[in-house]
């Protein structure tokens, strides 16, 4: 009898009806044979709004308190999910994180998984329960409730499958799959049936926030195929699992546009060794996230050392940046907060060369200057105008025929 | 360095303010040298709210889901509370129910604490830790979230007191204290500055609404004196312990009210051996609560077996009678849904009678006919029509010329 963990996210349980819906396609399956696990969110905004709540109180409240409170809204999406079961007739048990064995460390809003002490589920499944197990959240060794950081319901159904050894992980959201670029920028955009876990990685990383990336890298970590499908209908979604190069080959899978971008450049760092690093942890350390980094050549032994950050966090970046650039001598800081990234993402190029000349020409002909670029093996992604980022977008996904489909 | 129990009900949690003024009295005790544990309920009609939201998907939910479902309301308080304290400056840490060690039996929705570890509590205050624990709640031998019934705070704070041997237990309420006799009915009923566990426990199960009677046992059986006193205010409120009775004796030291009676009567039971038994034990089995019972003396052989309930229990209570009428043969049901119980209650009586005949002198000059009689060793009860009960307790509360102070 296979087992099969279905994930369902907020907006998918943000009303009885919903959750009744969701409860009915976890009775289906059910009914047809497979022993469920069901991994739940928050409802709707409800940490935005338990959020909002410890903000009234204190602007920055402790993480591990915030911790406590987040932890309530996954609590209560478990136990409606068992309620609404038991209303269709069927057996169900909810299970918080720690009680279904999620350990992970210390760091609150932050916590990673490391181990799951899967006993408890297991014995429920045995009895004949559709066991629900709240996502988001796990226990540290100390006993304290943990979360594992926004979206981090996906990171659950995904280590959860990997340690029951599920046949199937179905990631249920408000998206009918993933498609070859944003739809509602490029209109001819085509659903893909099938991708590589990297892709999506990539994909993931690159502001296409069809899920959050440490759940996809567990999922290739562990060589779990999950599906990434629509709760609103009986969509088959996108199928991610490790694609062989030879039989579904392509260069380029998806184009994505980040436009929540900004960029910070220290201008005339004296170039000594270690400086990059000197910037970089102080940076890190001080929480802003770091995308792309680019330091021109150095002249008369000074260099410009340009990085792009979250548009949320440039505030803190430029605080940071404007305090090293004194400490190190610099000449002074630029910013710039309207910028964006357009990426393409295949395992296709990791054997191709071209891809990136032919992406460059694409949006030269359109006459959008590329002010960064940066490139793994399997994307390349270039910084431009946030006011020419759309068309950018589009000429990308045009010059790479993703509109032919795959 | 004393060690003292608070504890915080809804009503004074209902909004941020309300938790930095409790956070406020944490702190001010915990500035002056003692060591605070502060014990949450849900803030304000969360747990009703929360109850509702389970009701939208199935009228009758399971008793464990309502119990993890439930259990999030204490655990939003606590996080906030932690906030609070933090804001004021000071450390703070929230644990719930389960975190805090509170061992629990398996009867979801009405589970009794059997045990604390207060390893977690000890170990958060030598850290010089404001501790702060979920009321309400803990966790059964299997790791399932239970609550502990409704007012299920009061006993949290009292079982934890007695397992830290606190100082002090201050129970935080939206009222004064305890009084001679609500001031609402009785406008010159008066402030009890001390009273008696055992005159707390009778008025708490006649309807004085101030603490449950479970945590006002728990305090009696490990000797835990207690103070309920108001949130809103430094009113030193009600100290309730242990009375010597040569010390602070009265006879009778307030008067009660329970508008919220009905009474059953079987008619004409015929009267075997066993029947009363056979008769309580289906009724409570049903969960009814029972509370006064009249057997008519017997005439040829029939009985006639008055009691009453809550009102709530009345249709079920009604159901369950005329089921039994029917297999034992009594003649028919009758049932009065308007009627109200008053009593008096001192410890001061075990000793002294004419107290009984003081009552009953009262509501006979008044001309309200009396229904029922019940008596313990330092209670008498009376039912009388609900339209005549503020009359009644009027007439008692002057009888006893409890306006006159004790």
């Amino acid at each position: 009898m296979g087992l099969m963990v279905q994930k369902f996210g907020g907006s998918s349980l943000a009303s009885p009806e919903k959750v009744l819906n969701a409860a009915r396609r976890a009775v289906r399956e059910s009914d047809v044979g497979s022993r469920i696990v069901m991994v739940c969110s928050a409802q709707g905004d409800m940490t935005d709004r338990l959020i909002a709540l410890a903000g009234s109180i204190h602007p920055e409240p402790s993480e591990r308190e915030m911790d406590m409170l987040k932890a309530v809204g996954e609590q209560m999406s478990i136990a409606l999910m068992a309620i609404a079961i038991h209303k269709l007739g069927r057996q169900a048990i909810s299970l918080t994180g720690p009680q279904a064995g999620i350990r992970t460390d210390s760091f609150y809003g932050k916590a990673k998984i490391k181990t799951i002490d899967t006993a408890r589920v297991r014995r429920e499944l045995e009895k004949g329960q559709i066991v629900i197990v709240a996502g988001f959240q796990g226990v540290d060794a100390e006993g304290n409730i943990t979360t594992i950081g926004r979206g981090g319901s996906d990171p659950t159904a995904v280590a959860l499958a990997a340690a029951l050894g599920a046949e199937r992980c179905d990631i249920f959201t408000d998206v009918d799959g993933v498609y070859t670029a944003d739809p509602r920028i490029v209109p001819e955009a085509r659903w893909i049936p099938h991708m590589d876990y990297d892709e999506l990685l990539e994909l993931a990383s690159l502001g296409a926030r069809v899920m959050q990336s440490r759940a996809v890298e567990l999922a290739k970590r562990f060589g779990v195929p999950f599906r990434v499908r629509p709760s609103y209908s009986d969509a088959e979604g996108t199928l991610v699992s490790e694609i062989s190069r030879e039989l579904e080959y392509v260069d380029v899978r998806a184009a994505a546009l980040d436009a929540n971008q900004a960029k910070i450049t220290i201008r005339h760092v004296p170039d000594q060794p270690g400086v990059a690093a000197t910037i970089f942890s102080e940076i890190a350390s001080s929480n802003v996230n770091v995308d792309m980094i680019v330091q021109t050549a150095s002249e008369g032994g000074l260099a410009d050392m340009s990085f792009t950050v979250g548009r949320d966090d440039l505030a803190r970046g430029l605080a940071v940046s404007e305090e090293l650039a004194a400490r190190l001598g610099a000449a002074r800081v630029d910013s710039d907060r309207k910028v964006a990234k357009v990426s393409v993402v295949g395992i296709g190029m990791r054997s191709h060369s071209g891809v990136a000349e032919k992406m460059f020409r694409a949006l030269a002909d359109e006459k959008i200057n590329i002010q960064m670029i940066s490139t793994s093996e399997i994307k390349i992604s270039c910084v431009v105008d946030e006011e020419r980022a759309a068309d950018a977008l589009r000429a990308v996904h045009q010059a790479f025929a993703l509109d032919q489909g795959s």
